[in-house]
């Protein structure tokens, strides 16, 4: 083992996500797909909505039928047949002629547009007064004015938003091609943790990192396999992490922040089948004592075991390898952020990226950013914060009152 | 049926929130209660971490001990017994002495603080040299200092993310109350709305509003229930109603934007169990024709049919409701608002609230939001959008270059 691997820097880290593919393909039913990552280009393979739709309650006209028609000058038009929701009309439209229409009908042959029934008074059954033009299309939603036949509409590698759901349905799309759900092996490691079930004696602690990872991957979509805890003890890292990579598609271990403890995480990630150790330290606080390696096409991580180093780094490191496995092409997107005042100096070194935890307050309708500080054993300071704020390695630090860019969390 | 019943504002409608109660709470597993509502307010039963815990690799020492100790004047300290992981130290440390003790290990009796192994020598097996004085509790995490026994940590109405499932864990909550889970019914209606799996007839559109809401209800942590499409009949709709109401927690009907439908909606749910019809109406845009019944404690919504129309309500009008419904304290939050300046002038209608989908784009490190306009029968306005912008009712437009808050989609 290397024992002067050379730390990387965040952006060295992030240029190293290329060598992961992104999970297989597979079809799942409509319901199912919403929330996912879609795995195939859509093309409309028809108009939609596919006919001329009115979208008020009116008459169907030709518009020019109605050009110069106002209260004192209405035009008069004789009422064609009734037009039955969901139905063809069976008849065409003639420049002297309107036919009723609700919001969602089909417009008749011949007409362009509609008049909204404010506008219009029947006269009697056979007749219609209409007070005020109306442009060709008004009123109306063309054949094609959604999608037209042979447009694209989505790409691979879209989250299915509810909106995109709604296009998948109105193109009767029952199934979709999506990329499978990743999963990711949880491993807490060391001889003090016990499970949440257990009293701990003196000395020891009960694991957070497995619950606080498993909420992280579950929000970004993936699925959480907890593990459970392995004793400081090679021979059960080994055959822990062996059988981890073999039952999902990424794997964590958490713990071991000694010195001793992550030599020994590097030489198991370094034993394991097809292996490459990537990362052995980032330069970013905190979070310094990352290991990445890769066995197959699997990212394998160590990560601190303190529990607010270990959610930084799944935020700002892991999420965007999680994501491109998922299939996402916004893969290296943080998320909205969100921008606020900075309550305070923050003083940053040189040479590293900082994150600060903040809790997020609004006074006055400005977004004030208050740094959450705090030593990153303490899960009170993450509970507190509403979000991170990132200082770049070749900032000395930042002053209050300067606009920052949160990532919510 | 009062046809003169007031159109209500936004502000009226969202002072209706209150008149709904939250569902009742249940207990289920820690990793279950991930993104849940919490029903019951939490209080640290002991301290956390519990012991005076290691942060780093070093000496355990006193740190008076230290004081003045420098490159040039190192300290001598005996070595004491060693502290394995996990375990109680089975000795005290007096002043001159100093014991070995790695990240997240306890420390001895007597021992205030660590001096990390950079600032050390071993000279021998019985002595190290201490290089650099620490303060005390340097380097440690005190046995409070995470919480303190009794003290309040996380409020009932929270919702529990990775963080409050991290602090839920360390206090060993293998169960947790949380609110039940809010199931929202959803019923598409019109006669001219055909299944997702129907190739529809000329004038008929496939349903879309069952498959943008179901995605909606469950990016807001409710469980959406689809009761499929009922045609344009009283008996069918009241039927189906019915039905909903007596099954799920919150019902949507969505469809009927004809004014003879809307009416029919509004017969339909004034004729439901136990019910009053409390908003007939909303000076909103998209979404005025929005109906609002009380069937005991369940919010029952007409929404109107246009999809982009149904969509805009429930971000800005039925999600309050359903988070309030969901036992959430933070239901009023419309979520983070994303500065972002408007891309061109924008006109108003005084008197309403308007919603505008907007497109955000990133330039040269500034967020600009571009309106996607169009009809809001066009689903693709909202596949072009990443979120929508409020113009107040009393505000009769917005400048190109005006900074505008993105509630984000």
């Amino acid at each position: 083992m290397n024992h002067f691997f050379k730390v990387k820097t965040l952006e060295d880290v992030m240029g190293m996500v290329g060598r992961f593919s992104a999970m297989p393909t597979e079809t799942v039913t409509l319901p199912q797909a919403s929330g996912r990552i879609l795995g195939q280009d859509i093309v409309a393979h028809q108009d939609l909505p596919g006919f001329r739709r009115s979208t008020m309650d009116g008459y169907a006209v030709q518009s020019a039928a109605t050009f110069g028609a106002s209260e004192a000058n209405p035009a008069w038009l004789k009422v064609a047949g009734t037009i039955a929701m969901g139905e063809t009309p069976c008849f065409s439209l003639t420049s002297d002629e309107a036919a009723p229409i609700s919001t969602g009908g089909m417009l008749p042959d011949g007409a362009d547009s509609v008049v909204m029934v404010e506008h219009t008074e029947a006269v009697d059954a056979a007749t219609v007064e209409i007070y005020k033009s109306v442009a060709p299309l008004q009123h109306v939603v063309d054949s094609a004015e959604d999608y037209r036949q042979g447009q694209e509409i989505l790409k691979a590698g879209t989250r299915i938003r509810p909106q995109e759901s709604g296009v998948l349905a109105a193109l009767g799309k029952t199934h979709v091609t999506v990329f499978k759900q990743t999963t990711v092996a949880i491993i807490s490691t060391g001889d003090e943790i016990v499970p949440v079930e257990e009293t701990p004696a003196p000395g020891r602690i009960r694991d957070m990192n497995s619950h606080t990872l498993a909420g992280l991957i579950s929000e970004a979509g993936a699925i959480p396999l907890q593990l459970g805890i392995v004793k400081d003890n090679r021979d059960d890292l080994f055959d822990a992490c062996s059988r981890a990579v073999a039952m999902a598609d990424m794997v964590l271990i958490s713990g071991g922040s000694s010195v001793g403890m992550r030599d020994f995480t590097v030489e198991v990630l370094s034993d394991l089948v097809d292996t490459e150790l990537l990362v052995h330290g980032i330069s970013i606080s905190p979070g310094k004592p990352t290991i990445l390696a890769r066995s197959g096409n699997k990212p394998v991580w160590g990560l601190p075991g303190h529990v607010v180093s270990a959610m930084v780094v799944f935020k700002v490191v892991v999420l965007p390898f999680l994501r491109k496995r998922m299939g996402e092409n916004a893969w290296a997107s943080p998320g909205a952020l969100l921008p606020a005042i900075l309550t305070r100096n923050v003083a940053s070194a040189q040479g590293r990226t900082d994150f600060i935890r903040v809790a997020i307050q609004e006074k006055e309708g400005h977004l004030y950013a208050a740094p959450v500080l705090g030593k990153s054993g303490l899960i009170r300071t993450m509970v507190m914060a509403q979000g991170l704020v990132e200082i770049g390695e070749n900032v000395e630090g930042l002053d209050k009152g300067a606009v920052v860019n949160v990532r919510c969390m």
